[in-house]
């Protein structure tokens, strides 16, 4: 039994690992090849030039670990950041939660600011613990920058300038997972000091990249911190840039060649218009919910986010089982609702490599499938929504004007 | 520039090339081998046992011709008629057009039956023809399964009762292009002589194979049949099958492999459900269109088609403009107009690996592109009427229950 | 079973189809597209421009016919030639023969020139005939210019001089399946009227397309030609052509991608040096069957080839059972000895996209064969002799200088 | 320019990454897909269990991690010790070296037993250091079963015998990163409590997969284990493994079924079958290189390896010559010589995907790069020895037979 066969194209729309564009699974459909060549090398070079664009950062300095965002954020901290170190990190879902929890596990001293799960995080709070801090305990501000688990998108800019307001040195730490290349990201503009991605989620390529970029600022810290690490460790890899070599260890080389066609699609949209399209894919789903007369986990206009939405379903029904229907009579993937929000939410992952017809077939299938499981839902409503909005807001395809 | 690139997925809804299930395109990616081993004759042996299920024969014999289905007719004439030969060929379409013209430059005396386009082959005027051919001048009758231009389904049923009514020993050419493993197709129960598909329709493959089934009167005939031919010689093929090697000329290694994934994708599914799945497709079509206040060019409900629906638009309406649009603004791919109704209608393939949500997507596109040039259809309202239908007819994925 | 694994590379060295390069491979894996949309003529405009370069021609007019080699001798002659038209053509191994029985079932009158298999095309006697056809009743010379079953390349300058010496107008018909883009071919210089090649051979790609090239006077007389033909008309083509959407019929989508990285491989290591690495590979062939101790089938230097290397074996021994060892026990592929020379000779395939080291392993596991069938051949005596050539004339990879 | 394309294939013999089969490509080629789908564990359950066969054991669980050798070896050492641990590890080339600058920087008391590059590990030293160890300051036992820089094959069941011997409790960890899968390797019946190996070395995938397999015992050690982790944390696996979805965080979904198809392919060749290829090209490699008059790295036949032969050069030679050389005129990769044996040895990896002739391939062009750089080889002396060998030992292809 394959459980993958369904007539058709799956829909996928978890938020995350998403739609590999066919240009990417072409150039990753080849064999190995020495990567002590001076063909690797070369290619590596460029990746990395290339790839501090999606950073918006032009000091910053990148690492393509072949390792997945769980590691990325174990190579964030590790490398900042010495046992005991204070850290304020804001718990407001599941993947904020996870970060924690390996701050803690790390040995981070962890100043936790929890918000309702569907809020944003309280940058009240973080003022006011910055106000007092004027001892400069607090080594690092840890925030996601935007949450899968529920949808909601923080405000960086603000906490950069809470920090500027103090003039606190703290380090800023942002998980970028599912933001970068899919929402505007200004790394060197907005301070950050640690930014980092995973190759699955806008860059839309297989698991198997966790990319980290560092600030100079951040590249001084890590020359003191004491946290234990070796596979994660910059300075590896700093040693091997300098020998023009790059690789401390074996990289995958079919995901560097994808990551070159990745960023040679990004770029050939721009970047620009790849977030505007988030921007409007993200709107017209949200347009959707409204139609359904469901609501967004979101709380507030401000937090919403264009890769993800998490759709609140009525009490009596089970978001689970939403899921599993979409899954098992529509070919279609939807994300699951994650601890706190377990059976109340499901989410639509809207970022990658998508565009407005396979949203609207979502879309279509998420009208079906609230029928299945009882909710009446005026099929079409959402469509209709969405449609009239993208309708007004789609550009022609530039290539093909 | 490239016209291909565009953000997500191109969604491909002309009545062929189909969408190419992964699968498929997975088997297909290989390199070449040598087909004088014994792996490609056992490989090609399974494959003509197994590709008579899809024309549900098990008395006829298939040949697989490096070709489209162009070559596919003109190996079916060629072998099975003589220069001169009188043949009754329906002209409905572009397609029944073509053929026909092929028939008249290889030299039969064709007996033209036209319809308007929007209409079924006129089986009245067959009858009455047959009635009249006591002298058995008329050699075959040719007749298009599926007419791709108008979305048109002949009965082929019928056909067959006329000739066995009067006794007329005629042989039955059928081009199934468009309908073989999408729409009932029954090769031995309709007596059909030469049925004929191409890889690139309902069997979602590249184009590349000419699928051609002759019956043993079919065989027969070609012992005598005088049309020159070499390339598309059956003959060539029945020495090579009685050697066990199988091919008088290179095939395409690669398309094999694909072959093989097809057959086993179709079975797997079953070619009862697939059949299903098409007609489910086409209806929810239908029902869009009529949502939209729009006619079908298949002008009764009798011909209606389960592969490609042909729209009527509006006078003041350019149908070329709809695909002009579609393709450059939501990167979706609609069938022109062609000849006699290029302009007027616009058409939606719905054949080979597809499911509900793409359908769907490709609906609400439409939508928006007829809003774009004019049309003032009310957004969500085809997808409305075809997600009503499909909610309540989709059967649960066999693998996943 | 699947007869297709083995533990390592598949080693093909069949004279077709042969190895095709992972840069085309990864071309071609994409799902079919709208072969009307502006993006497959706008691919397919450059690919006829280019296409000609490979014929060395600047006045041709190329066909990419969805068919194999078989088909590109039809539409060659089917185009430029009626029923009852004598041709000169020259037996001299199996693909000659399998041309001229086309020729005489397409009904032509074929004045058939035979010499020994091992031996080029007399064109002594081609020059009588010219001479004394005054009344010009020769309507064309059709001659291989590589035959595939003996490794043996005819001398095509030296058929334009006859002709041009006598100033007699017959068609010059070219085969080249084996010989275009890997042995010198000059269809301009030449005065070649058609030249055709298959997509599997020197292009290295599957399957799937053969070229046809028409010289101004071939078109010319393709105005008057008798021959019956639908699929194979270049005038359906032409018309194409001229709407600029170029296709009669639906093309491969995936081997016209194929086709144009193929292309541009082989522009990108020069045409010239491809030609150069195929004599350098031939060479070092011969000189390996040389130290074999065994003779090869070509009867003289003047005729030897540089893409196939038809190896005579002693008379007590099978050359079919050394195809069969060669594949069952070292994952390596032969060609067969054809109809005369069946179990007389085996036959190495140099052709396509093929290096050094490549060869040199073939080289070795045939002398393992060799001595599994009983020829005491001296291991690696062949490697030898072909290696010390090969030192000393391979260029460095340009790309890697 | 593209370093990549030169004409025909790359000869990859390097020690890893190695040539991926074609069928594992083939498997690789898909899109994302949702991991919390059904899909997804219940492959991942059926790798878990046969994965555990390639390292012959039935007690041991298996973690899949996406990360590479080095992650791995992280992995096993923060799992099982603490800060502190005294381990005893084995200098004996480049990776074993790197193990242990891991084993030190993650704060292990490391008594290192260093030997000259080219031999094994001292077991003398180890006897000694384990019967004085009476009070069980050893922690853990860390070797490198095959040493890829040197290539030295290490006596694993030595190791357990002396640990038996003196009742030891000491942790028994194996890094078979170019051994499993190639060289034999019996984790139960040796007693080993962290086997590791990587995805791109004998498995043939690319790069992502490190996979660590824990004894009973070391799973026990890793509840009581302080080093601190987070992304290598075993417990995160196990709690996963419980709850039925398998995963703490994104797998590659790619390399998934390319695992799938990697172990389909080994246990239908046969795992004892495929050690035995690698014994056999092992040996087959060795012959050849007395024939060329040089020296194998490996000081006595007890350590040699069948994964790899690092040939050591004449002092006038610069071994970096040889390797460059090859790849830039004979698309030839071998491996550079590393650290204290750079510009003394290159190496030619034979692990993996490989067959007879594509070695003997490789062997031909060493003997041309050899005399390239000076050293006058007698042409074709290698391949001979090396063939006359594999003539005598290469058992019929199972599936051919």
């Amino acid at each position: 039994m394959d459980y993958v066969n369904g007539p058709g194209r799956n829909h996928l729309f978890v938020p995350g690992p998403v739609n590999i564009p066919e240009a990417v699974l072409r150039s990753m459909n080849r064999n190995n090849e020495d990567y002590r060549s001076p063909a690797v090398p070369a290619m590596t070079k460029t990746l990395l030039e290339d790839v501090k664009k999606i950073f918006k950062t032009t000091t910053g300095t990148p690492f393509m670990i072949p390792t997945t965002g769980t590691g990325a954020w174990e190579s964030a901290l590790t490398n900042t950041l010495s046992p005991g170190d204070r850290t304020v990190s804001f718990l407001i879902g599941q993947f904020s939660l996870l970060w924690i929890d390996q701050q803690q596990r790390l040995k981070f001293n962890v100043d936790v600011v929890e918000s309702e799960w569907g809020q944003g995080a309280n940058l009240d709070i973080l003022e006011s613990k910055i106000a007092e801090d004027t001892a400069h305990t607090i080594k690092a501000i840890c925030i996601v920058h935007n949450e899968t688990a529920t949808g909601v998108t923080n405000n960086l800019a603000k906490v950069r300038k809470i920090l500027d307001n103090y003039r606190h040195p703290a380090l800023f730490l942002v998980d970028g997972v599912s933001s970068i290349c899919a929402i505007d990201f200004r790394m060197d503009e907005w301070g950050v000091d640690v930014a980092l991605t995973g190759s699955q989620k806008a860059l839309s390529l297989p698991t198997g990249i966790g990319i980290v970029c560092a600030s100079p600022k951040a590249l001084e810290a890590s020359k003191t911190a004491k946290s234990v690490r070796v596979f994660f460790d910059w300075n590896d890899y700093l040693k091997f840039y300098k020998l023009g070599t790059y690789w401390p260890y074996t990289p995958s080389i079919q995901l560097l060649y994808g990551l070159r066609t990745a960023l040679d699609l990004l770029f050939e949209e721009g970047l620009d218009n790849v977030i505007a399209r988030h921007s409007r894919l993200g709107k017209a789903t949200r347009l959707a919910v409204e139609a359904w007369g469901l609501k967004n986990c979101t709380q507030r206009e401000e937090w919403v986010s264009d890769t993800v939405t998490a759709v609140l379903v009525p009490p009596h029904i089970d978001s689970t089982e939403i899921v599993k229907r979409a899954w098992k009579r529509y070919n279609l993937s939807l994300g699951l609702g994650l601890n706190k929000v377990a059976g109340k939410v499901f989410r639509i992952g809207h970022l990658g490599n998508l565009n407005e017809l396979q949203l609207l077939g979502c879309l279509a299938g998420v009208e079906m499938v609230l029928r299945d499981v009882g909710y009446p839902v005026k099929l079409g409503s959402g469509v209709a929504a969405a449609s009239a909005y993208l309708q007004n807001n789609t550009p022609l395809i530039p290539s093909r004007i």
